[in-house]
């Protein structure tokens, strides 16, 4: 590292030993790596079904570890919504199985050359996906993500280093544990994958600073956390910010289609990223739909914050300015009432977090111009919101969705976590 | 941004003024790069051919105001190195006017929809290149850039903030005059390409802090340069840090070829990032090849620096271990004897700076192994490191050659400034 760069806090010796311990971890991660990157598809899932088949031979510890973890969140009173994410059963611990499987099935994007083709020189020339190198993930307490994670990382040829919330520290500890055996069974480093065992905050400040050891950091959590780590970071970070989702029923909407996917996009599921959080409705069209919309929306308890051209036509409250901007993760709904589709596409620009935005309209020239004009990670036609998934894309799994525009954009699976070189094959060539 | 994050130095008034600056350039940038995400390819061509007329018509304005620099440049005792990068005359005018023609003739990333395909669901599902937003550019002291960059931006539908050295102000204003112009003529807000007209140290500082108006930076100079700006960014920077580029010469190599290879590898040009730095030679035949390879680089009066095994066999200083790691850019080569392939992979994995690496070898496993396991961002089989380069890789123009691993890696050409969106084609799609 740069020794005359200026160091902003004074470090005491607590943190520098954390600093050492996560240096230990970087460069055990480094070594780890580079097996990885050359291991075999089957070796890869031969790893992955050892870790699923550990999982199931230490279910019973890796219970009583949650078990631990939960009566200290109790004791601790934690907020009921963050207990039920850290809980873990038997049906949780299947869906680990479950997902581990579903990633060895999935094909290997590490290896794959594309595009090769000749040039004028007589070199052919292609490029081939290869894995990133670290990819370290910082989260918060559920311990499912250590699984989702490790098996995501293992089969694109990373290595990981998982950084958990400390609330979850003996769930995530005996979850390592099976994975290491899994790893060590199957002939395959157990340094790709590493649980940081200490719950010192300081963990997260020198991941974030070790890009000598780290290529890449996935945060997973709430807006706080990612913004937190992103203005810190000296490692690139593949953010998911949050997930502000529109919908706009354009004037030469199929009006029945409209209302399937509006109430859709905000009823099916009220706490995801990719739920609507604002309906845009043109003008024209909006006292025949609107109305409609607020029963159906009543029907599921949703409440309406409307502009005052929607209050003119149903029922809501005032929307206020920050409305615009906020991603209520529960049932509740933003409506304003535009002009035109340039309107729609001008409050998108404005107010949207670039997640995904949809249109529904039988105009051409405008499901034309929406697709050109919104600027956001996942742009839909006559589709509802919630498509916005790795599930749905068909990437097999996700480790996060990226609101980011650099190297990963949307949903981020196995190909996210890759990168591509170039590669040249000659036959004695040489530059004239 | 956020209030609460703790700043690292006080600020005074012309800093603040300079951040002002910047804030202002900023925000008209990005305004500007939304009429230019959504400009045709037509219209974005024909700017590039006013400005080239531009910078036909005001080619004695510009050749006066470099004269300014140069004779500045002369006064302060610039290196004549600088001061030759600094330097314009006509026919470095021609080629920045043929550099405009050519990019206006490349293909428009922007729009291309790729992969379209249907999922189980009836969505259709494909992805769409779109431009980053807007491109922060700092540089030395080469007026050049500011046209490369310009032109590379606005072809990729991204607005450019430019920040040259300040030895070349009075240069890169007289060029920017011609950028504005040209970019008025065809009807595209001038806004799209502004240079920083001023020269204070803090607007640097400024723009690699402002992601809320640079989506990503790309430094172009010196690895110290680069390495300050990457330590400080808050916006992702694209970066070109060293090229230490090694030939591995097998033992099952054509010896004419290799010979052939090794000697334009590192003779061809000597201050370009993808010459030759280390020479790996197999032992089995470093009998055979080394003493005529001595004799050829002898002839262009190349220094070489040898292991003992090198010394051996021919007349070579004795190499360091910070050879091993160095960009020389110059008449200089290091060689190492090496077992085998192994060998050579373990070397470049720990010395390489991952810019381009080259075997030369007839035997089919051990080209494959050299591909699959050497991390660079251009691998090689039997051809000269000399041809990782975004003219010679057919993409037209490069704005560098990025030695990361995310995003871009190699040479970074209009595909590298632009992102892909996820484009969802519904007919009325909901979850279920």
């Amino acid at each position: 590292m740069n020794t005359t760069h200026h160091s902003d806090n004074t470090t005491d010796n607590g943190a520098a030993e954390t600093r050492a311990l996560l240096a230990e971890l970087g460069a055990a991660a480094r070594r780890a790596a580079r097996t990885l990157a050359a291991a075999a598809s089957g070796e890869k899932n031969r790893a992955l079904q050892a870790i699923a088949a550990q999982l199931q031979a230490q279910r019973g510890a890796i219970l009583a570890a949650n078990a631990q973890d939960m009566a200290n969140g109790r004791d601790k009173a934690l907020e009921p919504a963050l207990l039920d994410r850290l809980e873990l059963d038997d049906s949780r611990i299947d869906a680990m199985i479950e997902g581990l499987e579903q990633v060895a099935a999935l094909p290997d994007p590490v290896g794959a050359i594309s595009d090769l083709h000749y040039r004028p020189s007589g070199i052919q020339l292609g490029k081939m996906r290869v894995p990133l190198g670290v990819i370290g993930i910082i989260y918060e307490s559920r311990p499912n993500v250590t699984i989702d994670a490790a098996s995501l990382c293992l089969k694109s040829g990373n290595a990981a280093i998982l950084r958990g919330g400390s609330e979850a520290i003996h769930s995530n500890r005996a979850i390592a544990a099976a994975i290491s055996a899994g790893l060590s069974s199957a002939g395959l480093p157990c340094e790709a994958v590493q649980v940081v065992e200490t719950t010192d905050r300081e963990a997260v400040a020198a991941m974030i600073s070790m890009p000598e050891y780290i290529d890449v950091i996935v945060p997973r959590g709430g807006k706080g956390l990612i913004e937190r780590i992103a203005n810190d970071a000296r490692v690139p970070v593949i953010k998911h910010l949050d997930g502000n989702c529109h919908v706009y029923i354009d004037d030469q909407a199929d009006l029945n289609m409209a209302y399937d996917i509006a109430i859709n996009a905000k009823t099916h599921r009220y706490g995801v990223c990719n739920a609507m959080e604002t309906l845009l409705v043109a003008e024209p069209i909006a006292e025949k739909i609107l109305p409609r919309l607020a029963g159906g929306f009543a029907n599921h308890g949703v409440e309406l914050r409307g502009c005052d051209k929607t209050r003119a036509l149903i029922d809501a409250q005032p929307a206020q300015l920050s409305d615009w901007s906020e991603e209520y993760l529960a049932p509740i709904l933003a409506i304003k009432v535009v002009a035109n589709i340039s309107e729609a596409i001008e409050h998108i620009g404005h107010f949207s977090s670039g997640h995904t935005e949809a249109i529904v309209t039988d105009n051409y020239a405008r499901a034309r111009q929406f697709i050109a004009e919104v600027d956001s990670s996942s742009v839909m036609v006559n589709a509802s919101t919630r498509f916005a998934d790795g599930f749905e894309y068909g990437l097999g799994a996700e480790i996060g969705i990226s609101t980011d525009k650099i190297h990963a954009r949307g949903p981020v699976g196995l190909e996210g976590l890759t990168s591509e070189k170039w590669v040249v094959l000659g036959s004695g060539q040489i530059r004239q």
